[in-house]
């Protein structure tokens, strides 16, 4: 992908987590409010996590992991309950202390593309408050999800 | 501003928005959820209409308004509950049919900044489902809120 | 049923809603936060008038609808990420302009509960902002969603 | 009050605490979600908790601390954004192991009333996962936190 002002496709992600979509998940205007369609890739995340080994557990165990360091996203449809989703994620660049972590949203089993973006994550110490350098046992699964 | 990675100051905003953090705003990391930070600027946001003419009594009677395209946003600092902040907005670059409105959030009566980022407004038919051009009387007061 | 404080057994409930619980549900106490139980009640519930004839279509169209007049609600259980839930809904008694539906949470597939309650729903106009008559087709439905 | 679907006024109440009403508040029938109502009346139990003693540090260095077993509550008006409110809390009956917390808002500066309800709180110990006697320091505040 690399430039998420493309559009992308189904086939551009490795990993997918369902959401359903909530009544309440909708606002005022009478479709799901922005802020959630970033509250279906944070659920995604925590999943694509625990599959790279950094789950809930790890995280607090180590006071260790990925935090969310900018995120970007195009909001391509408007959504109305009831519906349900698929997100997409896919890790893009991995530097020493940080990740891209690129998502699209789409109805289940269709191409129809409801947002889509990207997350920066840094790797960082709770503790310390700063950036680390990434595990290398995460490195690699990072990179590869859909085979850990 | 223009290149939002910039670091922001004060003084680049010309409205403010005022933001109670509540401990509900909190996550299971103990920290303000990344999502809320988008509903504070959204917060704004709809304060900001309502100085340019365009409050949600506008939008309901017209089925006419902006809609979010796209948003970036850069995490500077956890905020932990209990917390004041201060959301700034500008209306960065105007098109025909669209407009940025940076923002910042800091907390209240500081220069520290816990964020900032920048959405993409479309001028939307809601009934037509497309991007229609900005009023004139609304184009003139985007770019000075802070005279209206 | 008819008291709520007693413990409610699956065998109670005749109409059911599954949920998911988001990573986001949690709150800084690493526990899905209690008001979210009530949104899970509101989604079953919107669930529950959908089979009976009064989905969110028949509600905006009509401007009329059942609307919470006060909720009870008993926390059983803490619940944590990750998770799945049940929620079983039946209505309790029916009076001229309201009735009481009675709800409980339970871990998908099991007996534990997870907490449980009543929400007491009036018939309203929204236009007019006051309790009518429940219509008769949606009285004989209430008492019996599981044949609709 | 003891009977809490009596209409309380506001000299029933001793501690008070502020809500600004957030356009994100509303569902998709254009007011307060209801489950809002018990996120307001939760950010002001954390106030009242801290002014008897009992703030996040306190339940975060003990791991004990007051946790909600149930809340009953009587939704009395719509509220629609922009609002700001306020919830008036009280304590209620004092038992060995829990506390009732009796709940009003109301707009502010008004005698409007906007719902009322009450919360029973058991003190907790987190770790244990069971409810164990309130600490006679905090008992003889609960019954008068204005005074602390």
């Amino acid at each position: 992908m690399g430039d998420h002002r493309r559009v992308p496709a189904r086939t551009d992600f490795t990993f997918w987590w369902p959401v359903t979509v909530r009544w309440g998940d909708m606002d005022a205007l009478g479709h799901v409010n922005n802020t959630l369609y970033l509250q279906y890739v944070e659920s995604a995340r925590v999943g694509f996590l625990e599959r790279v080994g950094w789950g809930v557990e790890a995280f607090a165990a180590t006071r260790q992991g990925p935090a969310v360091v900018s995120q970007t996203f195009h909001y391509r449809r408007q959504v109305v309950y009831p519906a349900t989703l698929e997100v997409g994620l896919r890790c893009g660049e991995i530097r020493h202390r940080s990740f891209d972590l690129e998502c699209a949203i789409f109805r289940t089993g269709t191409d129809i593309l409801v947002g889509n973006g990207n997350t920066v994550l840094a790797w960082t110490d709770l503790s310390a408050g700063r950036a680390v350098e990434i595990p290398a046992a995460v490195r690699s699964l990072l990179a590869a999800p859909g085979t850990a």
